[in-house]
């Protein structure tokens, strides 16, 4: 039916690849007479169930729940798209579970969900949490992607980590150590603006904060949020009370003069005279996909580092430099929360492979570039163990 | 830590096969370098997505949702286990998911949940139909079982089937369909007498009646059903006034006396006499699992057929000869709902490969014969269409 209502959709390679989805569940052990069924399913299967329920830990060992995250979305804040609903969500969420495999042999199975409300969500991925090890919240809009986050966490024992936060937010402070680096600045001395205070722009606030940044603006789409703007939401109150210490208003841009560096995650653009007027090395993530805030090629006459979302330029700024290893290293070790130290340590890992190969084109390693998934496993093990939240 | 706390575990091969869990996911195309990445994930996936929120009948085209059932169990009724929760219910439904694709080619995802509410559980299902072609309830007790599924059935527009009863129904008729050839007896001729009214002593009543069986005499742990019976529930009320027309009291085995069908599902016993006072030529199916209510060496004294749901043993009657057709059939033509039609065409369909074959020893298919999916399939996508509920 496709073919004939679209036309294009037929000769897109890219449909051709979606056809019949991206993953499959395949059984990983063999069961081809009655002595194996009779083992993988009735009556053997019952000993491995009596030992579980008389040892809960042993299900870590016996299936495969260890090994699992449910990448959850409820289809509001899909990509660039918007509020898409769940069936038309399902693509991401499927792409997203092949790059677990792919990148870090997670298995992960994509949940996208009938309901909206907070509280619907809450109880939904609450109830499912004894399937996995592990949730991925993903495209939930914000604000309530934060409450719904804040909630798992304190309700479950397992990881719960909404990659649009986090997941960018750890990209792009590792390629902001590569960039100052270039830029032989230390990270406290740096003045940000970052355009967007949606789930990502808050996250990357928040951590780059973290990490000891001199300074931060944060703008909506109402421009500068400062301390005691009307009618910022309670996020974004606790935001204004962070950053911002010049107390700066009025627009993005405005704020972008003698700036350090811009990281845009807001859909918006930006114009050349604002990059023109940022501080001398000045660094440019314009992260909008698939139209960035400002085009690299605009943004590289007056800035020392460019980065993009977009695998066509230098300086890919892609979540899948750090879900896959995070998880990992997560599930390796029974993580029962992913800790703010475990995101910084994920940060450094993929900073330290560039380490002091760090150039104006190479502030973050490639998608593809197969020591990623492994060094942040180990760091976020390895921290997990630090931080008390390891059970193995 | 398994192996100091549980030496037998150790050695017990069946313990062998579960380490890691028996199922995975793998990406079904192949992501290998940025413009690969580029199709699958971000920015190219865009385009699939958008194509679906257009069209939202695309999503059966370009995603793997069609070909998807989630076996969902709140872990209240497992096996012959009993409540043992979710956690160690996992096993078992690792194993039907492996069965799905070994025998169907369908992907199945295990949801063990947290939750044993009624509306919790219809809730929680619902809110993730969006992720699955289909619906499959596994070890979820009785009566919740019986409502569980009436709501979810009322509310979705896939298919939602709860094994534990139409599977087994499905399986049992179709075996008594070879078993009543075998003694040249019409099934409108039969009386039959089911101990046990959980899931499956319900369902399997139920079936039989639909498929026109003479008269059936149900019990449960208080003996026999009859109208007007003390404290009855009303899913037995309804049974005792479709059942035992000669309103028989007392127990399963005063019922037995000159009856021509005993099927066991309810984890009890039942003494030799009692089998040797069935009528000439009985059928003794024991069910229970893994110890059937009579011994098949004992019961082949006295009956012409006896069947189990045992490998070690002729007849063996499993539902896996059931729910891989029939969900691969209802998927392939995007069924809305299973009718009771598409139920009896699966057991016709299982007991049309027997057909004049059928013997003593053999009155249902192996399961490992590869006719029956395939079989079982057609019928049901057949019955789909015929009744209306086929989409595709």
């Amino acid at each position: 039916m496709s073919e004939l209502a679209f036309p294009d959709s037929a000769a897109d390679p890219v449909f051709a690849m979606h056809r019949g989805g991206k993953i499959s569940v395949q059984p990983s052990v063999d069961v081809t007479d009655s002595a194996g069924l009779a083992m993988a399913y009735t009556p053997g299967v019952a000993r491995v169930c009596t030992a579980i329920a008389d040892a809960p830990e042993l299900a870590a060992e016996y299936t495969w729940v260890a090994n699992t995250v449910a990448v959850v979305t409820d289809g509001t804040a899909v990509l660039g798209l918007g509020d898409i609903g769940p069936a038309a969500a399902m693509p991401v969420m499927e792409g997203k579970s092949l790059l677990f495999k792919r990148f870090a042999n997670v298995d992960a199975v994509p949940i996208c969900l009938a309901c909206t409300g907070t509280d619907e969500i809450v109880a939904t991925v609450a109830a499912l949490a004894p399937s996995f090890g592990g949730i991925n919240l993903e495209d939930i809009s914000a604000p309530r992607c934060f409450e719904i986050e804040d909630r798992l966490r304190q309700l479950l024992d397992i990881p719960v980590f909404h990659d649009d936060q986090h997941g960018t937010a750890i990209v792009a402070l590792a390629a902001l150590r590569g960039a100052a680096r270039v830029a032989g600045k230390d990270l406290g001395e740096l003045r940000a603006v970052v355009a967007g205070a949606g789930a990502s722009g808050v996250a990357v606030t928040r951590m780059l904060l973290a990490a000891g940044i001199g300074d931060i603006a944060v703008s909506d789409s109402k421009g500068l949020i400062y301390e005691g703007r009307d009618g910022l939401n309670p996020v974004k109150a606790a935001l204004a009370a962070q950053t911002n210490k010049a107390n700066l208003t009025g627009s993005t841009e405005s704020a972008l003069r003698g700036a350090d560096v811009f990281i845009g995650l807001s859909s918006g653009t930006v114009a050349e005279p604002a990059i023109a007027a940022m501080a001398p090395d000045a660094i440019v993530f314009a992260l909008s996909n698939p139209d960035p805030e400002v085009h690299p090629k605009v943004a590289a006459r007056h800035a020392l580092v460019v980065a993009t979302g977009r695998s066509d330029f230098p300086n890919q700024i892609n979540n899948s430099l750090a879900f896959p290893g995070l998880f990992r290293g997560a599930l390796d070790v029974g993580a029962s929360d992913i800790t703010a130290a475990m995101k910084l340590a994920a940060a450094d890992a993929i900073a330290g492979l560039v380490g002091s190969d760090a150039a104006p084109d190479y502030v973050i390693p490639s998608q593809f570039d197969e020591r990623v998934a492994p060094a942040v496993a180990a760091a976020v093990s390895a921290q997990a163990r630090t931080d008390g939240v390891a059970r193995r």
